[in-house]
């Protein structure tokens, strides 16, 4: 690999220091972080532990507000102005920025510093008292001392804490590769402007009013980085340009009016969940495919490139099958990334009286589905919700939004209450827009041919705050390791990770 | 009416007394209690009310024997030769025997003496307290001193307390029927056989056990009559030729083996509402007609005589849409009456992860419906769930008896686990069988053309035990009131219901 060329010693990046131009090259940039994170590691993993410390639920305002206070300050260490945003009594919104001379751009990062709520009961070590280990605690890790100076690091020790990984892992990253940088005096190539959400763990229910508030801030942003989340299933670094958006409804529909006795009307009386199955039957064929009319058309088809990027993906399926207990998924075993790509129509639940010992011998009043959808870019959410409403008064329902009344109950042979969600639309970021191939270009230096390019999550994250405030590509930056117990107990980082991280922030800060 | 000519008074009594044969005549039996009542009515409410004090839950050892004793020598007192047979710890099963000179039959007359479980607080009176009032509590009745000799009773008036309809109004009745008949020495007509159950509201768990080892007591009943339930639904008398059957399996199918983030997984792992919708959808078509091979093979069909007595039934099925909230009813409004004569598949709950606010972004592990399946003559319970069995079978299914291990679940896409019930058969006497002309004959006398022949009931109950130990008819003769707040508080029997219980047992027990 090129970087080799850049031996590791603290004495090298002295001499290539020396001769070399404090210009923008991710390559050389890449190569003193690999040398300053060998040579600090035990400082970076110490100062980082001192972060992980502070306890971050962002319900907890004393605490959410030390976080931001001490987060700031590192920041403005490094030549950041820095302000601390207001709403109400919300967590303050991180806000930094630093210019640079012939910036080539202005990239924002985006970071959550609040994490989960955690459980302490279920933790091996208190969350916000930071151990390190050997390996996972489950898998033969032993309890190590915090390192002292010039001790090695090995890559697949563990730092345990809350938000180890999610999302302090690119806050500790991003200040060491500022510091590395800084020992050979390389000027960044952009603009960079911080972006450090304090509540995302609890639906980041302000960032939209704080990001519309102070738009003007943003104005000049030509590259939003969204640093949170895992690598790839298979392990690999990956670079990810979307995720789906999200919205949902509640269809109830009706049986008697009360619980009625299955002998006395069994077969005369209608039964809800009947009419719930034979409703949900109508909306999906025996391959998967969903049969709402419209269902498919205004999401955006993917083009050769997204093909060609899926081909190279990594293929976890058939692992993926085995650990879930699937003997076959939809549509024929076709691609999970593949699959990813569509809107999805989701069952979360159904309920009608009692199943089981619980279960009594009656005609339910009433049977409910929970319906979930996933979008792609182009489905608007409501305008989505339209149509499954329009396919259930297709099969002959009359529509409410509340427990229908006995005139409407004796009209009307079917009836559904329909309870709609609010939602998130989609965002995908196109593989070939502007600035994309510079930044796929430089994270190749950390991170190798191993890079997935992944078009597009099957999760949700409210990235269209952001398109709606910016024009901006968004893309989605993790270093997390996949199995860092997110949200869970015993939430950790791997320190290859942690590293890899720093790599991947100084060729971001410098690329082309 | 006929019996117009026997006047209604004490001194009339006396003199048909002297001068009437002491031989089996229902309309002159019918006069004579219905004289008796008029003139002993208030003697009667005050004794049934002291059975009626009494707490006969049946788990409840001390009282449910405490009751056992005195209905026992009660009916000791009329001549009976009574047994307390026992089973273990279970109540005892009430049994007597009066056999008559030249009997033309014998009855064996079905009855419960215990009650459902009672919550004090929810009743108006302690539900051991029998209280008096002039009409339904909930609809304006007032609460009436117990009465005096001779005082004038009205028919509308209500005796509020546990068991008074539900199941010992049929025990007063026929004790009063005694008495009446006895004032006059008028002879039964039939041999007359007790068999009193006192855990029927727990099941009647011990009633086969019973049967089955004391069966040489019943070899020569040629007559059953179960005496239970509330008249028909429009308030007109009733006599019942049969309960459907009852059984019902719970079905789970399943999707990955945990709940997956639908974001990540929603398109490509299978949701098991889905499956559960398609499979649920696949037994029943859009005109509530089973679609399952066989389901309706085996019941017996309805003949001439039976399509005419339904066709004589009152018609309440509209009143019952408006009651209940329907718009329409299965099978193009078709009569509750005639559905009840068919196999009904029932679905008596639905679940799958949760729904509403506790619904959750997950595909969910899986799904399960409780089915529920009513029965007619000639159903087999156990084969009718292989008929719903082989079905799901022939959706692609394969089925398990527990929740599947990782091997099973990666070799079969489709699962189902299935978990039956036992169950009940259905148990239909034919409106012409040996013994009910004669019967129709006689309880018409008592409750005129507004006799209702009901051809079944659409219930259950454990008729099946009877017919297990006996080839002779079997049919239902309740008298309680329809709105008798039967299981629930504030229970009661309206006295006219109880009056007329007094008439028919004296036109049964002098039947010809």
């Amino acid at each position: 690999m090129k970087i080799l060329k850049y031996a590791a010693s603290a004495f090298f990046v002295g001499v290539i220091a020396i001769f070399s131009p404090a210009q923008a090259d991710p390559e050389f940039a890449v190569a003193v972080a690999r040398v300053y994170h060998k040579e600090n590691g035990a400082r970076i993993i110490r100062e980082f532990a001192d972060l992980l410390s502070l306890p971050n639920d962002a319900a907890d305002t004393a605490n959410i507000n030390s976080n931001a206070a001490a987060i700031a300050a590192q920041f403005a260490d490094r030549g950041f102005r820095m302000e601390l945003l207001r709403h109400g009594n919300a967590p303050p919104l991180i806000y930094g920025r630093r210019d640079v001379r012939g910036a080539k751009r202005t990239i924002a990062i985006y970071v959550h510093y609040d994490g989960q709520p955690t459980e302490a009961a279920n933790w091996t070590h208190p969350p916000f008292q930071p151990t390190l280990y050997s390996g996972p605690i489950n898998n033969g890790g032993r309890q190590l001392a915090m390192p002292a100076d010039g001790a090695s690091i090995n890559y697949d020790w563990r730092l345990y804490a809350r938000s180890a990984s999610d999302d302090k892992a690119p806050i500790a990253a991003l200040l060491a590769a500022l510091d590395a940088l800084e020992t050979v005096s390389l000027e960044l190539s952009s603009n960079i402007v911080l972006v450090f959400d304090g509540e995302e763990e609890r639906g980041s229910a302000n960032l939209d009013d704080y990001l519309l508030k102070h738009r003007n801030k943003f104005t000049d942003v030509d590259l939003w980085l969204f640093c949170d989340g895992p690598t790839h299933q298979s392990g690999r670094p990956q670079l990810v340009f979307g995720v789906r958006g999200v919205t949902g409804m509640d269809v109830t529909v009706y049986g008697p009016d009360r619980g009625l006795h299955s002998g006395h009307y069994g077969n005369w009386a209608p039964g809800p969940g009947w009419r719930l199955s034979r409703l949900l039957a109508s909306m999906k064929d025996n391959n998967d495919r969903v049969l709402i009319d419209g269902f498919y058309a205004s999401g955006d088809k993917l083009d050769v490139g997204d093909y060609a990027a899926i081909a190279e993906m990594p293929d976890v399926d058939e692992v993926l099958r085995v650990e879930f207990g699937l003997a076959a998924t939809e549509a024929d075993n076709a691609p999970l990334a593949e699959r990813i790509m569509l809107p999805a129509l989701n069952l979360k639940g159904l309920k009608s009286a009692e199943v089981g010992d619980n279960a009594r011998n009656i005609i339910p009043p009433s049977a409910t589905a929970s319906i979930g959808l996933r979008l792609v870019k182009g489905n608007d959410p409501q305008a989505m919700l339209d149509l499954v409403e329009a396919h259930i008064r297709k099969q002959g329902y009359h529509i409410v939004r509340e427990d229908p009344d006995a005139g409407t109950r004796n009209t009307y042979p079917l009836i559904a209450k329909i309870t709609r969600e609010g939602g998130y639309r989609a965002v995908r970021t196109p593989l070939d827009a502007p600035g994309i191939g510079d930044l796929v270009a430089a994270l190749r230096v950390a991170a190798g041919e191993n890079l997935v390019l992944n078009p597009g999550l099957g999760g949700t994250l409210p990235l269209y705050i952001f398109e709606d405030i910016s024009n901006a590509p968004i893309v989605i930056l993790p270093i997390a390791n996949f199995d860092n117990n997110q949200h869970a107990a015993d939430e950790n980082i791997r320190l290859g990770n942690l590293f890899y991280g720093i790599e991947a922030y100084a060729a971001v800060l410098t690329m082309e």
